[in-house]
Order: structure tokens, then sequence, then C-alpha cells
């Protein structure tokens, strides 16, 4: 029960950093009347939107909870309902915080460039403490509820259902707060560009834009609030789903079982720490470099990271070089193909054949995921950052024009896959030539340990993106607006390595979920002789179809986003010609009206492809079961999960990583390169940006708690159907 | 042998056929003489691209011929250097009438639409017959001649070697031939255009744009050479993987296999009597519609075939009603979760649980095929077809500017991959249900049949396409150019057919390839005990790293084309500034100087993305085995396989018909809706258009070679292991 307290206690701490640290913001002057003028029409529009996003998922979430209580467990059904309260609680207050922050940001900003960075970076760090501290503090109180009060052994079916529910709510919300938040930013943005920037010839930003606060909502209520949903949802489906593969896979004694599976618990509170730590590390050089001060607390939580790591696991485990589950059930039983002897001849490696891991393994499995998540960083920041090739190379395919510079960036969208495709692919190696499916479920542990340093380099972003637009509404000096871009050009490549951080442990994640599903399908279903084997015909059909699925989704997004882009421009010509006082600077534009209209329009475009992954798992296993019976019903939804991630993870880090480098191409020229603003090659660049924004901030990201919520879905579907 | 005759029969009425119809193209009117002036530009071009094109290809070809000779055979030496000299002389001779028959289709074009229509699709037809029928004699004869004067069994070693590395060969040429073309034929063409419409202003084909005859040139060497080289590696691959199938998988006495073996062979034959039957019924009806037109020769064709196929059927196999292969080794060894019996207890299937299979259900395995052709067809028209709501969608996002015209395109590239992806599931689950791993081979042979018809249709476009490139610089009357184009915007559709076709087969020859590897695996080495369960980790890996190589390809690919575009345009502006009379129209530009340099940039781009699939299976086996020991090397390498296509099925559908929708929303304004041309609408379209135009000729194309090199160079790697 002590490893318990310790992980509450790091849930604790997160919340009082946040609690503490937003005292500070406030406290920081909130800029002229204006200004607060302005930062109460995002807010409001922010509260309005969020508060109608939620009123329509709970709907979608009461009747699924009522499901999961008819068909598994009401114990599950809490764990739904806990899930999807704090995915949403989490998503509410970050953008709580950062609706506040921007102005004080704008404000501060006047000061100086540091003083700028202070606030918006303390407003992101806020909101990744409280994502990682009610991540944690969500599955340790549920964990520690089950297995105390309620009675029940830590590895028992309740227990594990529980947790897969638990995950659940997270998934669900988090997806529909992704989509509809990255339908609602793109759809304002885009619109507000196209009819603004390019038909009404007026900066972005501009007050006489009647879709400027909704683009500035747009920031909060995606970028934040949606981003902080999702991570919170990777948060707990991976230290969830690791937990749940221990208790699944480990064959030891309740007090053994109970050190392993508080071991994620008590990685993620050190974690907290050190990531409080960091945050105190972000401050300028001499150089003035803004990445390399958001890179010092980063490489310092992650350095850190390692002591506390090994220091914690010791603690947990005892003795590191013991030999742990020594008669587990291994996940991959091919004797004859026995990775850990073929390992073993290979490099004499540390375990033995066959016979289960030692502690050491699992603290190396942690660094590798550790190295990973500094591998995606520097590997994102090469693909998206102004100082390297493919930016550059974006940039100067500009000018020859709008095609070029779209064909370009496409390239470096597909090319972008690979680096992180390797990293994921040595890492998966490693890790279970280490520990097996255990060691690549805590190599995802540890990346998502991180979870709170590296939203805090995400929501900042937005903030400082909204300080932007204040400042040019508001009519601040020139040298604001300077300097709160320097600080939004660092929060395209922060907000880029966000998302190939969560794809990426994703894709380690996706591996265990599988993992679970197989060992699951042996425990419900022992009569059965499931095949998964490639030479499987139906396996097949569930990789093409499981493949499918982020392509549909993504087109479904990328639609959804020009039709609401659409609507918005429609809008907007209206009310330039019914009150023409509006672009003479006479009368002011009805902003409200424009939030609305992305407001009803995001919601109701979010709701078909939320479905897609809640749907396209049970459809496939009935579909294939009438045609072919039960066995290769479960074989193509089995493989159905590993298409999702095969071709998502592909998908989802071309998009993003793609957008990311087209918007800085944008910004690369506007600081003066090849013509700079109002250029040739600039407008160019604007139609990348463009095409670009959709695919980092809408169909990209939400391919990741698509993914999750497939895999979920059907485990869920086999608790089900055993029950 | 009887039926062998009846198969050299066929291929030998196709090179009659092409021979008959190139006689009436020449023997139409070829124009004026300024009209043959520029015609023969072209012509020199493209026989200089192709020559280095070929001669490069040599190099890379006869050191891969020594290695096949040394690490194998030389019997498969033989069939590699076959393959490849056959691929080669299908794009050759293509391109040969192609570069003939535009200037002819330009004159056909001044008396009417139907003269046009029939000069270009005679000439399309004749490069269609030539590849299905040198296909046909390549392995017909092969297969003659190793059965016959080698006295080889049909099911031996050598035979399936051989095959194979015939295969190989054809794979190779098409690959480089592809992307060679593709580079060139999109590097023409998008540097004539940015420099040419956007930069001085003028209109496409101006015979003042020092790239315009490099512009057609590419049409010949991208759209005919290429694509031809690549049909027929398509056609070479799935007939002679199904027959390689049968020797693996069918237990069967010599005789008995004999028959068998040539059934795909005398399918080929008679498909292409009912090809050349239905180009007859290519005219234009009174409606007027070209599509309808082509249709009518396509549909005849496939409606022909139905018959024809059970005729040929009956004729090889006797009685359609009797069990082949009774004591076949079923290559999916799962007893317990026989498919077979499955159906059988669904359906009640005509088969006897794992007993076989009936003639009936290999006939009725290729009418899946044909339907699937249909329904592919149907689909491609849907999605890039003027008349539909994807390509309207699009050219009504053109409104809004070029970032939504590019937003709306990407969206319909990634909606267009699902019902394609539906019709191949459901077309591997009944072919499988009929016959197993066979049943797949033949309704992917049965596709291929109609390959004369398909590349007729196809071939036809890049004939339209520089026949109004020859009409617009020989100032002919405008009506001609309207008749060109409206030609031209139906080669478009037929174009994007012509790729979801190959890569939909693929998709079935693929499964059947990694039969063959399995297979070929358990007899080269009996001992070894490979895993290929998704369970196992080294499966994720290979899927992973299969899935990586379109995605790397397409960008290498993308990139190749802007930096070859990019160096078209410094040439064009170096030209007009050195030059200024070529604008004033009182001088010629060197229009052999750019021809030059393309030729050049897209001969070095091609080299290294076209060795990817040749290295990645071989240097992925060896990693593997190197880490994890030789099983989990042939699982990696195996499931890398699988990958390819899961993923490359994905890349390549949605670039092609991403690109033809794209191509053709420019059209549909350029007809005069939402502002026709010269409108903002059409400025963005036509940057959708340069965009679309690497997706769909370069990079999406090329998907398809890859993916059946990737496959075979694993085979032999195979072979050449155990040997």
């Amino acid at each position: 029960m002590g490893l318990i307290w310790l992980a509450i206690a790091g849930g604790v701490i997160a919340l009082l950093y946040g609690f503490v640290t937003s005292r500070q913001v406030l406290a920081s002057a909130p800029g002229n009347p204006r200004m607060q003028e302005i930062a109460g029409a995002i807010q409001e529009g922010a509260r309005a939107y969020l508060g109608r996003q939620y009123r329509t998922i709970a709907i979608v979430g009461v009747v699924i909870a009522v499901l999961v209580g008819v068909f598994l467990t009401w114990t599950s059904a809490l764990g739904f309902v806990v899930g999807a309260l704090l995915s949403g609680a989490a998503g509410f207050i970050g953008m709580n915080i950062s609706v506040k922050a921007n102005v004080r940001t704008a404000e501060a900003a006047r000061t100086s460039l540091q003083r700028g960075l202070t606030v918006a970076f303390q407003s992101g760090a806020i909101t990744g403490m409280l994502v990682a501290g009610l991540g944690l503090l969500s599955i340790t109180l549920f964990f520690w509820y089950l297995t105390g009060p309620a009675g029940e052994a830590p590895d028992s079916r309740a227990v594990i259902d529980a947790l897969v529910a638990l995950a659940f709510g997270a998934s669900l919300i988090s997806i529909f707060a992704r989509l509809g938040g990255g339908i609602f930013t793109k759809a304002a943005d885009v619109g507000a560009d196209l009819v603004g920037k390019v038909e009404a010839g007026i900066p972005e930003d501009d007050p006489r834009n009647p879709a400027v606060i909704a683009d500035n909502v747009g920031d909060n209520v995606g970028d934040c609030a949606g981003m902080a949903a999702d991570l919170f949802e990777t948060y707990v489906v991976t230290l969830g789903v690791t937990m749940v593969s221990i208790a699944l896979l480990v064959d030891a004694n309740a007090a053994e079982l109970m050190r392993l599976m508080s071991l994620p618990l008590v990685v993620g509170a050190v974690c907290i720490l050190t990531s409080i730590i960091g945050t105190y590390f972000v401050r300028l050089g001499r150089g003035g470099s803004i990445m390399g001060a958001l890179y010092k607390g980063f490489w310092t939580t992650t350095l850190l990271s390692v002591p506390a790591i090994w220091l914690v696991s010791t603690l947990t485990l005892g003795d590191l070089g013991a030999v742990i589950g020594g008669g587990q059930t291994p996940l991959i039983e091919v004797p004859a193909n026995d990775p850990f002897a073929a390992s073993a001849e290979a490099f004499a490696a540390p375990t033995v054949a066959g016979a289960g891991f030692t502690g050491w393994d699992l603290v190396l499995s942690m660094m590798i995921g550790l190295a990973v998540t500094g591998l995606l960083v520097w590997i994102t920041e090469y693909y998206t950052g102004t100082a390297y090739r493919p930016v550059k190379s974006i940039a100067r395919a500009s000018e020859t024009g709008h095609g070029t510079n779209v064909i370009q960036g496409l390239a470096v969208s597909l090319e972008a896959t690979a680096l992180p495709t390797l990293v994921i692919v040595v890492a998966v190696i490693g890790a279970y030539q280490l520990a097996g499916v255990i060691g690549i479920a805590f190599a995802a542990t540890s990346m998502l340990a991180l979870a709170g340093m590296v939203v805090a380099l995400d929501a900042y972003g937005p903030v400082t993106d909204n300080a932007g637009g204040i400042a040019e509404m508001a009519g601040l000096e020139d040298e604001v607006r300077v300097r709160t871009d320097a600080l939004d050009a660092v929060g395209n490549t922060t907000k880029a390595v966000t998302k190939g951080y969560a794809i990426g442990s994703a894709g380690l994640a996706a591996l265990v979920l599988f993992g679970a599903y197989t060992t699951d399908l042996t425990e419900f279903f022992p009569d059965l002789n499931v095949d998964f084997s490639l030479s499987n015909p139906y396996v097949i059909v569930g990789l093409l179809l499981g493949a499918l699925l982020p392509y549909l989704f993504g087109a479904m997004g990328m639609t959804a986003v020009g039709r609401a882009a659409g609507a918005v421009v429609e809008e907007v010509r209206g009310q330039f010609r019914d009150n023409p006082g509006i672009m003479e600077g006479t009368s002011r534009p009805n902003y409200a009206r424009t939030v609305d209209l992305v407001t009803r329009a995001a919601i109701r475009e979010m709701i078909v492809p939320s479905l897609l992954p809640v749907l396209a798992p049970i459809v496939v296993y009935f579909a294939i079961t009438l045609v072919a019976g039960q066995e290769n019903g479960f074989a193509a939804l089995g493989a159905l999960l590993l298409g999702v991630i095969v071709s998502g993870l592909f998908v989802a880090l071309s998009m993003t990583s793609g957008g990311g480098a087209w918007d800085n191409a944008k910004k690369y020229i506007e600081d003066g390169n090849h013509g700079g603003k109002g250029s040739e090659a600039h407008k160019a660049a604007v139609t990348g940006d463009t095409v670009g924004d959709p695919y980092k901030d809408t169909a990209g990201p939400a391919v990741n708690p698509m993914i999750k919520i497939t895999n979920i879905v059907a485990l869920l579907l086999l608790a089900a159907l055993a029950g």
C-alpha cells in the first residue's frame, strides 16, 4: 500500500503545482480594457463550444456507459464514467487556464520576450501537470479502490475489465474532443484566412474579420482542450494496459504482482517530479533561442528521469537482479522459436531462455522508452524546424509556385515517416528482447511518464498564438507581435513533437493491446484455435480493413474541415456584404454568430467519424464470423487491430510532420527569406500552410485515439461475448 | 501440348492484330509538313530518351543477370533476360506506334471526332495487344521450352525458379521504366506549366515554350512506354505466379498438372480474342459520349470473356465437376480451422472440406476476377469522372482558393481507397472459399487476361494528349483542339482506371506470392519453424518496415519530380533571357536542350528509388537474422512482403485516384463551370492538377512494380540461400 500512496502523492503534487502556478499566472497583469474585452470574447466562445461539445458527448457517453454496465459489469461502467469525466476535466481545466493566460502573455510580451515566454510556458505547464496528475490519480485511486475496499485480487477479471473500461472512457471523450476541436480550430482558421487574407486583403487577426474570434477560440478548444484530452487518454491507456498485461501475463503471487503492477504508477509519479523540476529550467540563454529554452526543460526532465526511474524501480521491486515471474506464461508461446533463446545465443542477453525477466530488464526497457522520446523529439525538430533541410526545401519550392510548394510538402510528409518508424522498430526489438511484451509495455510507460513536460511544451503553443491575435486586435506595439510570433513559430514544432510522441507511443501500446487481445481470447475461448498467421487470408482481410480505417477517417476529417470552412467563408462574406461598415472599421462585426456557426458545424461533423472506430471492430467481427466462422472472425478482428496501427502510424506521422513543416516554411519566408511577406513565394507558402492545417490539427492527431479505441472496443467485445 | 499451341496461337494473333492495325494507322494521313516536323521532334526526343534509359537499365540488368546465373541457375538467368528484353520491347514498340499515331490523330480530328477517336484508340489497342501478346508468348514459349525440349517436370524446381526469374526480369525493367518515364513526363509537364502558363502567361503547348517538346515526349515515354512495361510486368508476374503456385501446391500427376498449369495461358489466349473483338465495338453512339464508346469495347470484352473462359476451362480440364488435386497440400494447413469447412457449414459450398477444388471453383474464381475488374473500373470512373460528386467537390472547393482545392483533393484521395479495398477484400474471401490460394491466383489471372483491352484504353490517352499538343503548336483550327481536348479528358479517367486495376490485381497477386514464399520456405528449410503469427514481434517489425517502403519510395519519386521540374524551370527561364526572340515568335527555342536536360535528370533520379525494393528485403532479412536468428529473419521478411502490399495498396490507390480527380476537376472548370478558364477557381484547379501530376503519374503507379519486385526478390533470396 505504501507504493500506492507514493503514486497518489505524485498525482497530488501535480495538482498542487497546477494550483500554485495558476495563481502566479493569474496574478500577472491582464492588460488594458481593450485586450480584456477581446480575451473575454474568446473565453466566452471557448466555454460555449466546450459546453455544447460535452453535452453532445454526454449523450453518447451515457448510452455507452449503460451498454458497458449491462454487457459487462457496473464496476466497469464506473471505470468508464471516471475515465470519461476526467478526460473531459483535463481538457476543460487546461482550456480555462489557456484562455486566461493568452491576454497575460500578450501583456507580458510588452515587457520582454522572457516575460512572455514565462507566462505562456507556465500556462502550458499547468495543463501538462494536470494531464499527468489527473491521469495518474484516476488509475491509481481506481486500482486502490478495486484491490483495497472492493477486495479484488490484482489480476482478477474485475480489475482487468475495469481498467480497460477506464481507458475506454478516456479514449471516447478524447476522440470526440480531438476531432471536434480539430474541426473547429481548422474550419475557423482556414475560413478566416481565405476570406480575410486572400479575398479582403486584411492581415491575420485583423479585428475587422468576423471570424477572428472564432479562429482564436479554435486554438483553445482544439490545440489546448482537444490535445489535453488526447494526451490524458494516451496516458491512461498506456499505464492501464501495462498493468493489464502484467495481470494477464505474469504468473506470480499476489504481493509480487501488486508490486509489479504498482511500478508504472510509481514511475509516473516520480516523473511528475522530474517534469516539475524541468519546468524551472525553461529560460532564455544568451543566444536568446526560444527552442533552446524549452529544450533545456525537456532534456533536464529526461536526464533526471534516468536515475529517478532506477531509484523507484529498486524501491518497488527490491533486488533488480532477481528474476520476476519465473513461472510466467510468456505471451509469445513459440518454444521452438523463442526470441529469448535467439537473443541469448546472439548476445548472451541477461535473461535466461523462457525464465521470465529481471528488474534490470524493466529498467532498461524504460530507458529505451526515454531514448525513443528523445529521438522522436529530435526527428520532429529536424522535419519541422526552420533550420533544417525539409522546411527549407518547401520554402525554396514555394518560389516556383503553389503547386511545387504542395508537392515538396507532400514529399516531406511521406519521408518524415521513415526515421520514427525505424526508431520504433528498434525499440520494439530491444524491449522485447529484454522482457517480451512486458518490456514493450514498460517502454511505452516511460514514454508517457514524461507527458507532463511534453504536454507543457505543446500547450504553450495555443497561448502564444492567441497572445499574438490579441496583440494584433488590440493594436499593441509592433514589437509585441514580433515577440509573440517568435514564440508561436516554436509552438509549431512543439505541437508536432507531441503528436509524433503520442502516435509513437501508440505504436508500442498497440502491440501490448494486441497481446492483451490474444491472451484474453485464449482465456475466454479456450476451445477455439484462432490462427493469427499471415497465411490465413482472414488475417490479410483484417489487416486491409484495419489499414483502411485511418484513410477513411482522414478523408472524413479533411472533408469536414473543408465543408465547415466553406460555411465560414459564406458567413463572413455575408457579414461584409450586409454591413459595409465592418471593412471601414466603423462598425463591429458579429463575432458570436461566426463562433456559433463553427460550433454547430464542428459538433455535427465530429459524430460519424468518431463512431467509425467504435463500430468497425464490431461490424468486422460479426461479418467475418457469419461468412467464415467465429475463429476467422476473431482472427480478422485481431488483424484489424494491427492493420489500424500499421497504417495509422504512417498516416498520422506524415500528416502531423508535413503540416508542421508547411506551417514553418511559411514562417521561414515571413522571416524575410525567398522574398518575404507578400511575395509570390509567400502566397504559395500560405497555400501550403492551409493544406497542412487540417492535416496536422484535425485528421492526423485524431488517428492516435482512433487506434486506441479500435483496440479497446475489441477487448470489450471479447469480454461481452464471453459474458 | 495441344493446349500450349492454343496459347501460342493467342499470342500470335495478338501480334498479327498489332501488325495489321499498325499498317492501318500508318496508312492514315500524317498531316501537313509543320505537323510532321513537330511530330518528328517528339519522335526523336522519345527515342533518344528510351535509348538512354535502356542503356542504363542494361548495365543494372547485366549485373543482376550474372548474379542470378551464379547464385541460382543459368536457365533462371535466361528467364530473367527474356523477361527483361520483352518488357523493354513492349514499351519500345508501344511508344513507337504512339509517336506516329499522335500526328495522325491530330489530322484525323480535323475531319471528325469519330475519326480522331478511331486512330487514337487503334494506336492504343496495338500497344494493348502487344503487351498481352508478348506477355503470353514469353511465358508460354519459355514454359514449353522447359517442359518440352529441356525435359523438366512441370512442377520441378527448374521450372519454378525460371518462371520466377522471368517475372523478375519483367519487373525490374518495369520499375525503372515506370519511374524514369514518370519522372520525365511530370518534370517536363510541371516545369513547362510553371514557367509557361504561370510565369510567361502563354497557353499550354505553345510552341514558344522551350519545354513543350519535352512535355510531349514525356507523354510517350511515361504514360505509354512506362505504362506498357508496367502492365507487361503485371501480366507476366500474375500468370507466372499462378502457374508457380499450382506447381508448388497442387499434388497431382504430371498430366493433370500440365493441364492445370496451362489453364492460365489458355485463358490469356482466349481473352486476347475477346479483347480484339471488343476493340471493334469502340464507336461513338448517338449521344456522342467518348467514355461511352470506350466502355462499349470494355464491357463487350468483359461479357464475352464469361462464356469464353468457361469454354476453354472445359476444354482444358474436361469435367468441371471433378475434384482436382484431391491429395493437394493445402497452402493453409490449419485443419482445426479449415476455411472450407467453415464455408461448407455456412453455405454448403460445393467443395468438400480439405478435398481440393473442382473446375467449377476455378471458373467461378475467374468470374470473381472479371467482376473485380468491372467494379474497379466503375469505382475509378466515379472518383475521377467529371460527372460525379468527388471531381465536382474539388471543382467547387477551387472557388475558395488553392488551399481548399488541395484539401478537398487530398480528402478525395484518401476516400478513394475505401471501395476498391472492400471489393478486393470480398474477392479474396470469395475466391479463397472456392479454391484456396489457387482460387485467388485464378481471380488475379482473369483480371490480367483483360489486359489487352485495359491497356488499349490507357495507351489511347497519351496519343490524344500529344495530338492536342501538335494541333496547338501547328496552329490548327480551334475545333481540332476542342476535339482532342474532349478525347484527352476521357484519357485522364482511363489512365486512372489502368492504375487502379494494376494495383488491385497486385493486391491479389501479392497474397499468392506470399503463399509461394511460405511454401518455398518449408520446402527449402524443412527444419525451421518460422512463426508468421501476429503475436511474433518480428512479424510486426516486418509489417512496419514493409509499410514504410511505399512511403519512402513515394517521397523519393515526388522529390525527384520537384527537383527535375525545378531544373526545367531554370533552363526555360535561361532560354527566355538569352534569346528574347523566342517570346516574340521570331526565333525558335532550343527544344532539344530541354529534352536532353530532362532525360539526364530522369535517369539520374530513377536509380536509387528503383533499387530500394531490390535491396530492402535482403537488408531486412540479414539485419533481423543477425539480431534474432534466422527464423525471425524469415518471419520479418515474410511480414515485410505483406506490409508493402497492405500499405502500398492505399498509397497507390489514393495517389492515382486523387491525381485523376484533380486533373479532371481542372478540365471540368475549363468546360465553363465555376467561372471557366482564367478564373480564380481555374488557377486553384491548375495548382491541384500540378500536385496531382507526380501523385498519379510518377509515385503512385510505380508502387505496383515495387510491390512485385519486393516479393520476387524475397523468393529469389530464399532460393539462393537454399542453394
